[in-house]
């Protein structure tokens, strides 16, 4: 999407540096900063300090960096020591395993030879084979939209609440819970969007930095701010991301989607996931027990990072000294919660029958596997 | 409670200097601050910009502010003046408006040479009773606390999640939902409290600094992460404060109790809101639909208040320039919701039935108002 007015991918190959470039994320909503990531350790630190986040887009970055490896020593042993190393650097999202494992099974079907810049090739389809399914997550959520902005009166928003930035930088580009909103917003429906500031990180100044920048209204507000306005009639649908989903439609998403699914059903507010296909993981059933949930440095949520007076970025501690901070990362919301699936190939019921009917091919290679 | 192995209230007359004391809370949790309130327009921004606050601490910074009223001029019209100007300060903790209303109309029913001595022995006599009051709410939390940690293996911690400040500082002393807190934590039953931030404010900073000056082992966690926690068995029992509670027991609160309540409910964890009598309006029946929710200033979300690395307070701005901030102050959790109501009068089911048969008295008074 574009960043004043000038078109980004949240990466990409720059052909004379031969090398990948991104946006160090770390910065934003206050610096727009792009890196280039040279080495396997870059890489690595790229993803656990987060400089890229959002499952579609550790995933892209991970197939880069298997093409690295598969440049720098193309080998079996080489490609399955890159394997390790990078799937420990987020325990959460599958996005990043399933990126792994595709690079590196293609990989070794082929001659050593060949497989430097066969990598590079596949790590590029991937990142636009990431752009197409985005695009058509937004397409297919579009169409819930326009449903509702059908029983609206002329002029009046459709008001969106999402949890955390699944938006065009959490992804190659257009986003997953924010293609539906680009898209709306460029059919000329009017919507509104209620962005949560999703603590301890705050991805909600990211989606209202990114919101902002392609003129889409919206309101930060607190994450304990949408039960409320669920409750008095604000809200007309929620739409979320996902860091993996369970073949029966448990939904893994950051810390406190669970909280808002809850007050969406209480409040019959139609909650909606939008999740690529390789988000599923096929090989879980149940999501509470069975997800592992990566707990992160308490000091994320003792200290807070943001622009001061002097417009430098900086980090204020907000608890007293001594006091420790808890720090789970993600929760999973039940299958029964979840009113939809937004794909890039349709919309389905959040259950084993809904995800096998739209993936059939993906639901029975992973039964045989 | 103790500062430093000091005993304070958390407002003092001083005979000496003939004026009221506070704790300047917007320092803490990183700076311990005393102020002198002088003037009705001290008093007004005391309030308003939320150096004292907490619906009974509110209630008896009023009284003292109408004994100033009465010393200044003890006229009907005058107090009738400062009850409209302090009022005002606050919408929504019902606490400001009782405090208010209960000295005009015992002022009032007096000559007005008695007027300025008899107000300021009221105001003593309010902070005496608030005091009172908590130590017997906590009295009646730490049965609860009593039979959990009955079913739990010798050493093992009783597990409570608390939302916002309803601490000793939010009250004269004791705190309501703390008070069961420390007198469990007194009583030699061991508990480990979470401690939800509650953003925008972080009065979850000045809960953490409260335990940790009095030894009680706790975890600042972020509002987002109480559902995962209560979805993995990690919480016993969540008990919160109130600003307003309806007669037949819906609870208003701050901003996200309503979410931490509808995941209580979804995984069986008991709910308990403590509360002073004169928190409940017996002129209020749907909380939902009657209570005014204060919307607060968009900065209040946007920047973030901590201190600095060379240890100053400082503001940060999180958002991009230019995302407008909404601040929804309270929220309403309806009675069905609420396992129980702590009162200085016993525990009693979140209805008019269980608020009538605890307090006859007031309901009938309130009949018949």
């Amino acid at each position: 999407m574009k960043v004043n007015g000038t078109h980004y991918r949240s990466l990409w190959w720059d052909d004379d540096k031969k090398a990948l470039q991104i946006i160090d994320q770390r910065w934003l909503p206050h610096e727009f900063r792009i890196q280039q990531v040279d080495t396997l350790q870059d890489f690595a630190d790229a993803i656990v300090e987060m400089r890229v986040r959002g499952a579609p887009l550790i995933g892209a970055t991970a197939a880069y960096g298997m093409a690295l490896a598969a440049k720098i020593d193309p080998s079996d042993q080489h490609l399955d020591e890159t394997w390790e190393f990078l799937d420990k650097t987020r325990p959460t999202a599958i996005n990043l395993r399933w990126a792994l494992t595709r690079c590196r099974t293609r990989l070794k079907s082929l001659p050593e030879a060949e497989r430097a810049k066969a990598a590079l090739k596949l790590a590029h389809e991937m990142s636009d084979e990431d752009v197409e399914i985005c695009r058509n997550i937004g397409l297919n959520g579009l169409e819930i939209i326009r449903k509702i902005a059908a029983t609206k009166k002329p002029g009046e928003p459709v008001r969106i609440l999402t949890h955390c930035n699944a938006g065009w930088i959490a992804t190659v580009d257009w986003g997953t819970a924010t293609s539906p909103m680009y898209h709306a917003h460029d059919a000329g429906i009017p919507i509104h969007v209620w962005v949560d500031e999703t603590r301890p990180r705050n991805q909600g100044a990211l989606t209202s930095w990114e919101l902002g920048s392609h003129g889409i209204p919206h309101t930060y507000i607190t994450d304990n701010a949408g039960g409320h306005l669920m409750q008095h009639g604000q809200v007309d649908l929620v739409i979320v991301g996902t860091d993996r989903t369970t073949r029966r439609g448990d939904v893994c998403n950051k810390i406190g989607t669970y909280l808002k699914a809850l007050a969406a059903q209480a409040n019959n507010v139609p909650f909606y996931v939008a999740l690529p296909s390789p988000t599923i993981d096929w090989a879980v059933d149940d999501g509470v027990a069975e997800i592992p949930i990566e707990e992160r440095d308490g000091r994320e949520v003792t200290h807070i990072q943001g622009r001061n007076e002097d417009g430098k970025i900086v980090q204020v501690q907000v608890t007293p000294d001594g006091t420790p901070g808890g720090n789970m990362a993600f929760d999973v919301t039940p299958n029964h919660l979840v009113t939809g699936l937004i794909t890039e190939r349709g919309v389905c019921e959040a259950s084993r029958e809904g995800l096998a009917g739209l993936f059939p091919d993906l639901a029975e290679v992973a039964k045989s596997a």
